[in-house]
């Protein structure tokens, strides 16, 4: 189809429009038209439209749009229209131009990052409006929007009913299942790909301590360090990000000969959702240390003017030397997954906290589902998640399921090693170690938070509650020392 | 001075007002009277103004307002007006009532908990009236209101100069330095108040983890704990934390004869500054993983129920026995004293951030200077701190001076040995082992994020740098493998 045919739209044919052609957008698009359904596309600067229509137009039937009214009109009804522009100002943006041009009932789907509260809001403003406003989450990154990605759509079910085999179509398939689901009402789609994304972040740091241990503990090459994270990946940590971490490592950089990673520098960067995740977890009251050390990880990377002075000032051992090599490599990927399911545990129970708080009431059996392909976290892991949650759909905590309280218990001998001879040889390890913490205290039937409790009794009186009988009570500490009732 | 005389207020002659009589707010005012100033009181229920001035009335002169306006009217102009109310909506509630009653220049100043946002905005709305608005952080709990608390004042600097004479009056006095100082504008003073907080949640959180290994690893008994926490607080732990630690420990119940601590239920309580600090540090992109796991510590106590529940089902080695005590016991005091370092290093580091992002020009070490006394985290140690910044305004990183990298230095082997031990036992200790992460990542020049930029361009394109030349980089992975500039 060429661009001249398609700027004559044929009004109310095409069954869904997609506005915002960069990357993401663009390869939705020809993911839905590859499946034979007629999509319209639209892009604020129409080059980038043209562009599209000459590199992409005879991958489907397409009507490209120069503006937004001929965009609409190229819809049928109720009109389903794919937003896919920056989270923030834009989306906003774009459904204010939308709005005057849509009849009630037609659909605007948010599939961006957007933060789940925006959506929320959204949701209302197009209500008031009549309009029907999605949220929906996409994580695959390119490829996967083109080939397949793992979609959690967030809004009204009706709404949902609209869209729901297009999008069942697109998305990665796993066991015959696609990876899409009615996640909830109005912010939940965002909020799981929030999540998601966290635990994406908790997964990748976890990746790079265990290379970090590899390399400056076991002492080890980066081409055997590729090599091992290619044996784990047949095991109980096959996983994308596993996958992808031995081809990196295993890759030359042309221009120097060294392996590519080491003539990256490093300090990592970050998109903002890891920090959303960190940030509604302390908002919720739920610990989620892996995953927020992660990002405060990436945040002291950032640091690098800071990290070169200190190396030359402050003390510390140096590692490397000593170990006995092959019992460490299986300790460290022993560790790795220890963590990993910690990470989980806490994403998992962040999740069951938002649920209620929203009222969503969200089936994490089934974002395990919808993880389990095209998303960057997607891994056989998941299927035990699946399973868990299938079994006991009320879990407090993934830890308790029998698969992981043994997967863990078998593991923890080797995760404190590792543990311990990166305590003594001076490597960070702030996501090993807060995951063993949230671990050791989590199965402590008593921690020390009496003695805080204690604490903020005598400087502040904010009292405390016995073990022994009801009620909250307060020591005059400055007084008299005698104890009182305050509650009753 | 009887309440009946005091109802009928002597217009004008009150130097400055206090609405809001619950504990804090009439000993701010008991505290000022003491100091020979005449002082308004008002309270939204009049019973618990009558109550105030029956108890404490003779205390100073007190002018006691039974509504707003007689205490608008018992002030002299400018006025100036503390108000000591719940934060949130209250403090709104109590600006839009006055305000009608007030002139132009008239002052009123937030003593609360209020969040620093809040304050900026507060500013702003009052200067639209003609009001001039101060958010001003009070530590020190009740004693310290009455007594001599920590101020810490943020306002227009010519607001602050009409009660510097009043507040510094007040404040607690160290070395004969008064522990108030204008601290910058709008909301400087309040978020300064929040990130002393966020540092107290990180000194208790490493008390508690040293009294739980004290008593779980060294095996010893609360009696013998309380006296280790005596001896502390002669060295370089000095601090009203400690202090008040060892007397918690030393007290008995009266019903059971027990340790106090022993019939304390072990679950922390917040009131959410630590969480706004951790959520501030997470928004500047700060690593603050000292205070962050303190708060998430308080957030896993809370689990009660499920830390049973888990604690006859996930395995751990059982901690104690075999410790040589005298030894562990001094690595103990050292590895707190070194989490400790690290933890105020954060925190200020996060208040250097802010003070940039919000063009604060917040001196550091005059924050140290007037949290030497009269507030929670009141110690000997804030001295080393303000001698740090008056030799070197520009700090990056407290780690970073000759005395506190030395501290470190000398602590490291002792707090890398107690983290060791807790791990092998099975006690979770988060502040003390992400301090040592966040210590040993930050004296490294090149750490493992190399690898993250290297998964992230995999899997979303989203380019690296080179060590050895300028510019962004994306490798061409799933196509030829090529590596292609994408900023030029």
């Amino acid at each position: 189809m060429s661009m001249t045919a398609s700027t004559t739209p044929t009004t109310g044919q095409s069954r869904i429009g997609v506005t915002g052609l960069a990357v993401m957008g663009a390869n939705l698009a020809r993911n839905i038209a590859r499946r034979g359904v007629p999509v319209a596309v639209h892009n604020r600067t129409s080059a980038r439209t043209k562009e599209f229509m000459e590199e992409y137009g005879d991958e489907g039937a397409f009507t490209a749009a120069e503006n937004l009214a001929d965009f609409v009109a190229a819809l049928e009804r109720p009109r389903r229209i794919i937003v896919m522009v920056k989270a923030g100002a834009p989306v906003d943006g774009v459904i204010e131009e939308l709005s005057p041009l849509l009849d009630a009932g037609d659909i605007i789907i948010d599939a961006g990052n957007s933060h789940f509260a925006d959506t929320k809001r959204r949701t209302e403003e197009c209500a008031e409006r009549g309009l029907r406003f999605m949220g929906i989450g996409v994580s695959g990154g390119e490829e996967g929007a083109l080939l397949g990605p793992s979609i959690m759509p967030g809004g009204d079910p009706a709404a949902y009913a609209e869209v729901e085999e297009i999008l069942t179509s697109i998305a990665a398939v796993v066991d015959g299942t696609p990876c899409c689901t009615q996640v909830g009402p109005d912010g939940a789609g965002h909020y799981v790909k929030m999540v998601h994304n966290g635990i994406e972040y908790a997964d990748i740091q976890l990746i790079a301590e265990a290379y970090d241990l590899l390399r400056s503990v076991a002492g080890l090459d980066v081409p055997a360090i590729a090599k091992i994270f290619e044996e784990w990946n047949s095991g109980d940590l096959e996983s994308f990000l596993i996958e992808i971490t031995a081809k990196v490592l295993a890759k030359t950089d042309e221009k120097t000969g060294e392996p590519l990673v080491d003539v990256i520098v490093d300090q990592a960067e970050q998109k903002g959702t890891g920090t959303w995740t960190a940030i509604d977890a302390l908002q919720l009251g739920v610990p989620l240390t892996g995953i927020t050390e992660a990002v405060f990880a990436r945040g002291l990377s950032a640091l690098r003017d800071e990290r070169k002075a200190a190396s030359t000032t402050l003390a510390g051992p140096t590692p490397g030397g000593g170990a006995d090599e092959t019992d460490l490599v299986d300790d460290i990927r022993q560790a790795l997954y220890a963590s990993k399911v910690v990470a989980y545990a806490q994403g998992f129970a962040q999740m069951r906290a938002a649920s209620a708080a929203n009222g969503w009431d969200l089936d994490l059996g089934a974002m395990a589902t919808i993880w389990r392909g095209g998303c960057i976290i997607r891994a056989q892991f998941l299927n035990r998640i699946r399973d868990a949650y299938a079994e006991h759909p009320d879990l407090d905590n993934l830890l308790m399921v029998p698969y992981f309280t043994e997967a863990v218990a078998n593991a923890q001998d080797a995760w404190r090693r590792v543990v311990v001879k990166a305590t003594e040889q001076g490597v960070a390890i702030p996501a090993f170690s807060s995951s063993l913490s949230y671990y050791d205290g989590y199965r402590r039937e008593r921690g020390p938070a009496n003695l805080i409790q204690g604490l903020r009794d005598f400087f502040g009186a904010h009292t405390y509650r016995r073990t022994d009988t009801e009620g909250a009570f307060h020591t005059r500490w400055a007084q008299d020392g005698a104890e009182v009732r305050t509650d009753a």
